[in-house]
């Protein structure tokens, strides 16, 4: 059978060190900030939901597990769970921090997407980039 | 200083050994068939060009050099050389065949694109997973 997944990898050197990075992609209100509503724990095993406004093929929230917790190197967590929370995204988002001279390279890598989910593959490869900003700044205020 | 990349990453299960498989991506006249118009060689340091119909956005070119070349698992070559061969593009890609139980396990990672290359990395993404169904075609006959 042949099978075809696509993964979406985006990388940005930011100035703050590993533990403030960390923070802002692990305490519930800073990843508010960043991403969305959330009631994400650092607990592998739990399960949560990211909430917001609906658009034209997303009802609005989004599904997860979290899979792996290595403060404060990597975090893993899959993102839809196939059902209608995200248009049937079955993909896994994996945050791999990496120390460097004067800051951290921050790793984000979704992956997963099948042929079926090119739309949210494109809403995402758009999206990615503004959202690790975004990061950025609320990782200065951690 | 901020800086940031994307990375694309095509992952296809095909039902072809590995053998067949680099042979279509390595083989000048197969990867004109699947891919564009060539004068690739597998030798490290090899300078070559795609070719193919210019379209908006890009002058019917793509200045490329062979990085590593280790037969039959593992094929790498730069993808555009910051020129106006490619939109300006500086990205890299790298082929990975994995043997699995019933063929091989193709995988695609082009990798490099900053925010400046927004167009080509829509572009590409839309167009891997087709390129790589007509390699698979293509490997069915090396």
């Amino acid at each position: 059978m042949t099978t075809e997944t696509k993964t979406l990898v985006v990388e940005r050197t930011m100035s703050h060190p590993p533990e403030k990075i960390w923070r802002a992609l692990t305490m519930t209100p800073m990843v508010a900030e960043w991403l969305m509503q959330n009631d994400f724990q650092p607990v592998v095993g739990h399960r949560f939901t990211f909430r917001a406004k609906p658009m034209p093929g997303w009802k609005g929230y989004t599904n997860c597990e979290v899979k792996e917790v290595v403060e404060p190197t990597r975090l893993v967590y899959s993102w839809g769970d196939g059902t209608e929370s995200d248009a049937g995204l079955m993909t896994v988002v994996t945050w791999t921090l990496t120390p460097t001279a004067n800051g951290t390279m921050v790793r984000m890598e979704q992956s997963g997407f099948r042929p079926v989910d090119e739309m949210g593959f494109k809403a995402m490869g758009g999206g990615w980039p503004g959202i690790l900003e975004r990061l950025e700044k609320a990782a200065g205020q951690a």
